[in-house]
């Protein structure tokens, strides 16, 4: 390994470290509350560390945009080719709370993502950038999860009450509205999980034609 | 009218031109950003007159989520109320679109509105007395869609594929949705309230059993 491959390397772990640090202190005390130093208190750095990794806090606001929308697609896409590969997409109105659970409910972002989430919202409703990201990255969970009821509408030879691209927009918006009021409701991450993933199923059961 | 009537009146009135000043600030810059000499600046009083009506930018906020609440609640009553009288709850599947349109999406909240409601959701994530008040409003709204859903159920012999209060958080957390989306994208007034009348007509529409 190289000088330069190490030192990459140690410049990526410290930017992580940043960005981690940054997610818990904007969700915590939100993006205008939190400053610079509070992030690098947070992370172990100094703020030299800090400045060599990004211009200014809106900087890395706007990375941590991108890693949550990406983490939030990726973790749909693998729980259904993994459901695919065990050959159980086949979803009737009676296990369709199951499956949902399974897909959007099992792995609920617990109260700190909720958080990290909403306070992205409200800020890119003031910024046009961040609004673009924030679009980019809504429309890419939900054609995710468009993908998944096709796949499930083909192997299970059910269909849906609206285009599926439509169904998957009510999941994921009830999604993070059951999510918001749990965490608001002081839930736990389990009993969390339990409240999205029947507030869910219901609603799939209820767009689905056997 | 005695003295003290109108130093009471006057005092209402001082107060409302804070909390629409507010309202205005902290939806553009949020909470946080939001400085009490800026309010009093937007409102045109000083900060004596801020701290006779409030003892904090918080307490201010509090009273805010539940004025914003109740016009939100007492508008979908009134136009429930107002579609009875016509005799014009008589929905099927084909005018659905404009029911759900006439009652939720007529009047839009525009940018500034769903930009405080987000700014309130934000914080109300982080502190229970403000979740609280929340979650019951929440509740209120969606009560009262469901006595609208209720009515028309009556009224027109259709039915829902899932209980009225279900169906009324779905269309409910759907216009929000929507609204976010529509304001994101730029949207202006018409053209908002078009987009979530369409998106929440065709989801009434699929939870209808004729």
């Amino acid at each position: 390994m190289s000088d330069t491959g190490t030192i990459s390397r140690r410049r990526e772990a410290t930017r992580q470290k940043l960005l981690d640090a940054a997610a818990e202190v904007f969700a915590e005390v939100g993006m205008d509350a939190a400053s610079v130093e509070t992030i690098c208190d947070a992370a172990g750095f100094t703020r030299g560390a800090f400045y060599s990794n990004f211009a200014s806090k809106e900087e890395l606001f706007f990375a941590l945009v991108g890693l949550v929308a990406d983490r939030r697609v990726r973790g749909v896409r693998e729980r259904v080719t993994a459901l695919e590969a065990e050959g159980r997409l086949d979803v009737t109105p009676g296990n369709a709370v199951d499956i949902v659970n399974h897909v959007l409910g099992l792995a609920p972002d617990d109260r700190f993502g909720v958080l990290l989430f909403n306070e992205i919202r409200i800020h890119a409703l003031r910024d046009p950038d961040l609004a673009e990201a924030y679009l980019e990255q809504e429309a890419a969970t939900c054609a995710s999860v468009a993908q998944l009821l096709d796949d499930v509408a083909s192997q299970s030879g059910v269909g849906f009450r609206l285009p599926t691209r439509d169904v998957a927009r009510i999941l994921v918006t009830s999604w993070d509205s059951a999510a918001v009021r749990g965490v608001m409701a002081g839930l736990g991450a389990e009993e969390l999980g339990r409240h999205i993933g029947d507030e869910l199923g219901s609603i799939a059961a209820a767009l689905l034609v056997s």
